[in-house]
C-alpha cells in the first residue's frame, strides 16, 4: 500500500485511491521478483495495464524522454502509434536484454499468430542501473525471474527495496519502487490516475521533502563522506482517462516536475524516462472497421490533470524512500533508508530534532525521542 | 542590476557575475523601451547577443519548447541549423508580426546583399500575453518602440516593470524581466553563464521561495479572491561557454528546473520557451573554407552546468518579482509586487511576520516591522 | 482547377475529387492576391479551412519540419495542442509579419473575448523566399492585399503563377501554387484528400516527372547556363478523414516522398514544412463538457491513405509547373516555364522529340510539332 | 565488393571508394553470421565502427526514425548524448535481445570498469522482421552467432543473403544486406561516406530502378497473385567527415530520399531506422580535459553531401536485390531474386526484352537472350 499519510501538497486537491497504488486504475496489476544472495540485490517489477490480451486489445500510450542517459526499448513504436502492445517489465539495465527475450517469449506463447499470420511484437522493457548496490555485471536476472514477477501480478504489491527496486538508490539512499494515485471527478465521474516509480536517481544534498531541503543535513552524516553519485528514474503513468496519445505524452512531461520537487535538477547521467497509458479506449489489433468512435476529452482543463500527475509523482518517490530499508550496497557500505538517516541526523543534532520529528510525523514515520 | 543578495541556493555553488544579469557574459546588451500610456503598459526588450554582425558571424543556438502554447518565431531554423542570425525580441503575443518585421528591417539594412546575392535571415522573437495588465488588442508596440530598445542596448538594464516585462503576471503578482549570472572554472579558465527571463506565469497559491510555500499564505489576501489565471515564461540563456547546439539544447532543458523549483507545475496555457546561446565559436554566412576547428566541450561535467543554470534561472524569476512594482490592470484592480504582498501578509497575520521578515531578509528587501 | 488529365501514378488508385482542388475537401476555400508591379512579383494565397469560426472550433492538426531552412509560424502550438485556429496565409518569406499582424487583426475582429475574457491567438504563416524573381527587399505585400486575398476565397482558384506563388520557382523553372485531391471510399463512406502546394525549391537537373528525368535536357538550355539555385516548399493537406493529430503528422511526413518523386533531394537551404489538418472533428474553444466521443479511423490501413497523400502532393506539384507561365525574373532574364522548357527541348533537339511530344500528352500540354 | 557498375545516378557526382562499401571509411568492419537449416533463414550482420576501444573512444552519431514501427535498441542515448559506444548488430526482430545480451557481455570483457567504477553500456541493436522466409518464432540467433559475425569483420563481406540480410525481402523480391560508398573532396581533402543496408520493405508493384517502374512488370509474373507484404530497412551511414551529430541528423534523413527514390513510400508498418557516425572526433569516456578542439564541418555545402549521401542509399538498396538469390520462403515458395524477376518478365514478354535487357546491362547482370 502507499503512504497512508500521503502528502497530499497544495500542489492537488486530488485525494488517493483504495491502496494509494496504481493498481487502484481499474484492470492494472504489479508483480514483484526480489533477487537476493550474497552477490546480488536486484530482480524484476512488471506491470500487466489491462486483463485482457494486450496485443489484440492495444492501449493509447505516450512515452517521455526527459534525459536520455537510458536504455529502455519499445519507445520508438510507442512515438509512432502511440499504442502500448506488451507488458511492461521494469529490471536493471544490463537485463534489458533479458527482458525483452522473456516478452517476446510470452507474447509468442500468447499469440500464436505473431510472426505467422501478422507481424512481430513491441517489448517494453525499462531500466535502472543499480550497480552501486547490486553486483550488475553478474548479469543476475534470468528469464525464470521475469515469469515469477509476472506469476504474481496482482492489485498489492510492495513499495521499497522490492522487485526491480531492490537494489536502486535515490538521493545516495535506498530507493526503489513507490507508487501512488488520485482520483478526480470529470463531468461527474470518478477517474483515477496511477503512478509507479523505480528511484535511483540524485544527490543526497539536493534531497527536499515537502520543502525541507533534509538532504544537506543528511549529507552532513559520516556515511556521506565523498559519496557523489546520479542516476535514473523510470515512470509509469496509467490512467483510465481518455487521454489520446498526444495527451498522454503531456501528461508525461508533468513528471518531470514531480521528479524534481523533490530536490534534483535532471542530472547528466540520468535516464529519466515515463510512459504513460489510458485503459479508456482499446484499439483492435485487427479491426473489423476503419472507422469509430473513441472517448475523448478536451485539453481545457489540463491543469487539473497535470497537478495530480506531479502530486502522485512526487509522492510515489517518497513512497519509495519511506517504504526502503537500510541496505548493504556492493562494497558492503550502508546505503541508509530514508527512516533510518531521519533518526541518525536528530541523534547527531539534537537541534534538528523537532523539524525531523515534524517531517516524521508528516511522513506517517515513528517519531524519534517520541 | 540582479539580486543585490543572490539566492545561491545549495543546488550550485556558482557566484554571480559582475551585475549579477545576463551582461556578464561578454558581448552581450540588452534594451528596453516601456510604454506606459492610460490603456497601454506593455514594450519591448532586446538582446544583442554579440557586437559583430549577427547575421555573417552566427553563433551556435538551440530553442526548447518546455510547454508549447506559445507562438515564437524563428525555432524552427535554430532546431535545423543550431545558429541564431538575428537579436532576439522579447514583447507581447499581439506584437510578434511586428518585431518579426522590425528585425526583417533592421537585417535589410545591416545586410546589402540579403534578398539579392544570398537569401533571407531568421528573425527570433519570444512573446507571453500580458493582456491582464495591458490592453492587448490595442496592439500598442511598434516598430519604432523596437527601435528604441535596440538604441539603449547596453550592459545595464532595469529588471521588473520594463520593456516587454512591463505588463507581465508571475505567479499573480506583479512579474516582468528578471536576470542573473553564473560564473565557473573550467580546466583553470573562467567562463559566465548569464539568464533572462520574462516571467508571466503560474498560480498565486503555487508560488514557492526558497523552499517557503509563500503563494499560499499571499492567496489569502483580498486581492487574490477568486484570481485565477495562467501565463507563459520567456528563458534565455547566454554563455560563453564553448557548448554546441546539442548541448545547448540540454543546457535550456534545466531551464524547466529552474521555473518548477519557484512552484509551478507547467500549466497547459503556459508558454514556457527557452533560447540559450553560446558566443565562443562564430559560425560564418560564407565560410571561406569548410573544414575548421572548433572550441568544444565535453558532456563529462555537465551536472555543473545545469546547476549553475538551474540556479540562475530561478534566481532570475525570483529577481523578476523582487524589482517589480504594484500595478494597476487593465480592469483596475492592484496587481501587487512580491515586496508589496508580502508586507500585507505580514500586517495581516501578526503570527506569520517572523517568518515574512526572514523572506524579506533573504531577499533584500526592507524587512517589515523593521 | 488541378491537372485535367491526372497523373493518376500507380503509387495510388484513387480518383480526383470534382475540381481536383483542395477545396474538393467540403469546407476548404482559397482565395488569392497577386501583386505584379515593375518591381514586385509576389502575392499571398489564403487557406479558410472550414466555413465556421475557426477559433471557436478549432480542427485537429499536425505541422511537419522536413527541413527547418524556413520561417513558418504557429507550428509550436500546433505540436503541442494538435490543432488549428486561425485561417492559413501563405506568403514570402519577408512578409511573414505583416501576415502573421494580418491574421491577430482578423481574429481580434472575429472573437471580441480574445485578450480580454480569453487568450490570445496562434496566427498560421507560412513562407517560401521568391527573391530570384521578386525585389524581396521592397516588403511589397501588405495588409490590405491579404484581406484582398481572404475576401475572394471560394472553391474556385487559379494554380501557376497566382497569390503567393507568383514569384515562385520550381526545380528553376516558373513555380507556383499547384492543388490535386484524392477520393477515398472508406467502411463504404467517401473521404476526400486535397493538397495544395506552395512550390519553390530544387534544382533543374534533378527534375524528373513521371520516371523522366527531363531535368537533365532542360538543364541544357541556354537558359540554364550556370543556374544554381535552391529554395523550399510549403504543402497544405487537407481532409474530412477523422484523423487526429498524430495520425496527422504521419500523413504529413508522407509528403516528402510526393516532393521527392520529382527527382529532389531535400537541399540543404530548404524549408519544407507541411502542415494537416482534419475537418472531422470540431474542438471548441470552450467546451461545455470535458468528456466527449471523437470520429477516429485506425491505423491499419494507413497504407492506402499514405499512397493518396504521396500520389496528390506529387501532382500537386507538377499542377505547380503545368500552370506556371514563363515569368521575367529580377535580373530581367526569363524563368521558363514547364511547357515552354519542353517546346525549347524538343526545339533543341529533335531526337527527344518523341520523348518530349509523350510526356506532354500526358500532362495534358498541347503537343510540340504536332 | 558492392556494385561493380555503381549507378552514378545523377543525383551526386561522387565516385564510390576502392570496393564501393561501407568499410572504405577508414576502420570500418563488417562481419556476417548466416544461420540457414531446415526452419531457419536468418542470421546477423555486425559493424564495428572504429579499430579502437569504442566505449572509451565514442564516436559522433545520430539516429533518425523516418517510420517507427521498428524495435531498435540505443538511439534514445544516442540521440540526448550525440555518441555510439558500442558495435552496431543488425539482426532479425525477435533476437533484439539476445544481441542487446551479447553487446552486454562485450563491453563487460573489454571494459572491466563498466558496472564497477563507471556506468553501464548503451548496446545498438537494429532489426527487421524476416518471418516471410524465416521461422522467426524459433528465435533462432544465438550469442555464439553474434560472436562469429563479430570474428569474422572485415573490410571485405558478401551482399545479399547474407548475416542479417538473409531472410529478408524487399519489394517481395529477395532482399538482404547491400552497400555502396562515395568519395568526395572538400577543401582539398579526401573523405569517404560508406552506407549499408538491410532491405526489407515495399511492395513489388512499386519497385522502380533508374526510373524504370519494373515493379508494375514483375507484379504480373505468378509468383506476385495476391501478395501484399512490407516490412522495414535499417541504414546504416558511416564517414569520416567531420560531422557532429547535428549534422549526421540531417544526412541520415537524406537516406529517406534514397529509399523512396526506388519506389516506396515509407509503409506503415515500416521499422525505416538510420545510424548515422563519424569517425572524425573521438569523445573520450573519460576525459582528461573539459575544452578540447574538434575537427568540424561547415553546413554550406551540405547539398553536397547531401547528394552522395542519397545516390549511396539508393545504389546500397539496388545492391541488396542485386546481390541477392531466389529463395524457398517460410511457406516452400520462391522469394524471386531481382536477376530471376527479369529474366523472368523478359521471357514472359518479348515486347519487354530490350528494356529489361538495358536494365541488366546497367545493373551489370548477364543480359537475358543476349
Amino acid at each position: 500500500m502507499g503512504l497512508q499519510k500521503p502528502l497530499l501538497d497544495p500542489i492537488s486537491d486530488t485525494k488517493p485511491g483504495k491502496n494509494n497504488l496504481i493498481t487502484d486504475v481499474p484492470g492494472v496489476r504489479v508483480g514483484q521478483q526480489t533477487i537476493i544472495t550474497d552477490r546480488l540485490k536486484t530482480g524484476v517489477t512488471t506491470i500487466l495495464p489491462t486483463t485482457e490480451n494486450i496485443f489484440e486489445n492495444k492501449l493509447a500510450a505516450a512515452g517521455l524522454v526527459i534525459n536520455g542517459f537510458g536504455k529502455s526499448t519499445g519507445l520508438i513504436q510507442v512515438e509512432e502509434l502511440g499504442t502500448l502492445e506488451t507488458p511492461i517489465v521494469l529490471t536493471n539495465t544490463l537485463s534489458v536484454g533479458v527482458a525483452y527475450n522473456y516478452l517476446v517469449k510470452k507474447a509468442l506463447a500468447e499469440n500464436p499468430q505473431i510472426g505467422l499470420e501478422t507481424g512481430t511484437v513491441n517489448p517494453l522493457v525499462m531500466e535502472c542501473n543499480d550497480g552501486a548496490v547490486n553486483n550488475i555485471r553478474d548479469l543476475g536476472v534470468t528469464e525464470a525471474d521475469i515469469e515469477a514477477a509476472f506469476a504474481n501480478c496482482s492489485e498489492q504489491f510492495e513499495e521499497g527495496c522490492f522487485g526491480g527496486g531492490t537494489g536502486m538508490c535515490c538521493y545516495d539512499l535506498k530507493g526503489g519502487i513507490g507508487s501512488a494515485s488520485r482520483q478526480i471527478e470529470i463531468d461527474g465521474q470518478t477517474f483515477t490516475l496511477g503512478v509507479l516509480v523505480m528511484s535511483n536517481y540524485g544527490y543526497v544534498s539536493d534531497l527536499n521533502i515537502y520543502d525541507q531541503p533534509i538532504g544537506q543535513q543528511i549529507s552532513q552524516l559520516d556515511e556521506y563522506h565523498k559519496r557523489d553519485e546520479d542516476g535514473s528514474i523510470i515512470t509509469i503513468i496509467a490512467t483510465d482517462i481518455p487521454f489520446n496519445s498526444r495527451q498522454l505524452k503531456r501528461i508525461a512531461k508533468r513528471s518531470s516536475v514531480g521528479i524534481t520537487r523533490t530536490g534534483s535538477f535532471i542530472g547528466n547521467d540520468s535516464g529519466e524516462i515515463t510512459l504513460a497509458f489510458s485503459t479508456a479506449n482499446q484499439i483492435k489489433h485487427e479491426p473489423k472497421h476503419q472507422l469509430m468512435t473513441h472517448q475523448a476529452i478536451s485539453d481545457d482543463q489540463m491543469d487539473r490533470y497535470f497537478r495530480m500527475t506531479v502530486s502522485a509523482v512526487e509522492e510515489a518517490i517518497i513512497s519509495s524512500l519511506v517504504h526502503a530499508t537500510t541496505t548493504i550496497d556492493r562494497k558492503g557500505q550502508q546505503r541508509l533508508s530514508l527512516t533510518d538517516a531521519l533518526k541518525k541526523v536528530a541523534n547527531k543534532d539534537s537541534a534538528a530534532a523537532p523539524q525531523i520529528a515534524k517531517l516524521q510525523a508528516q511522513l506517517g514515520l515513528e517519531t524519534s525521542f517520541a
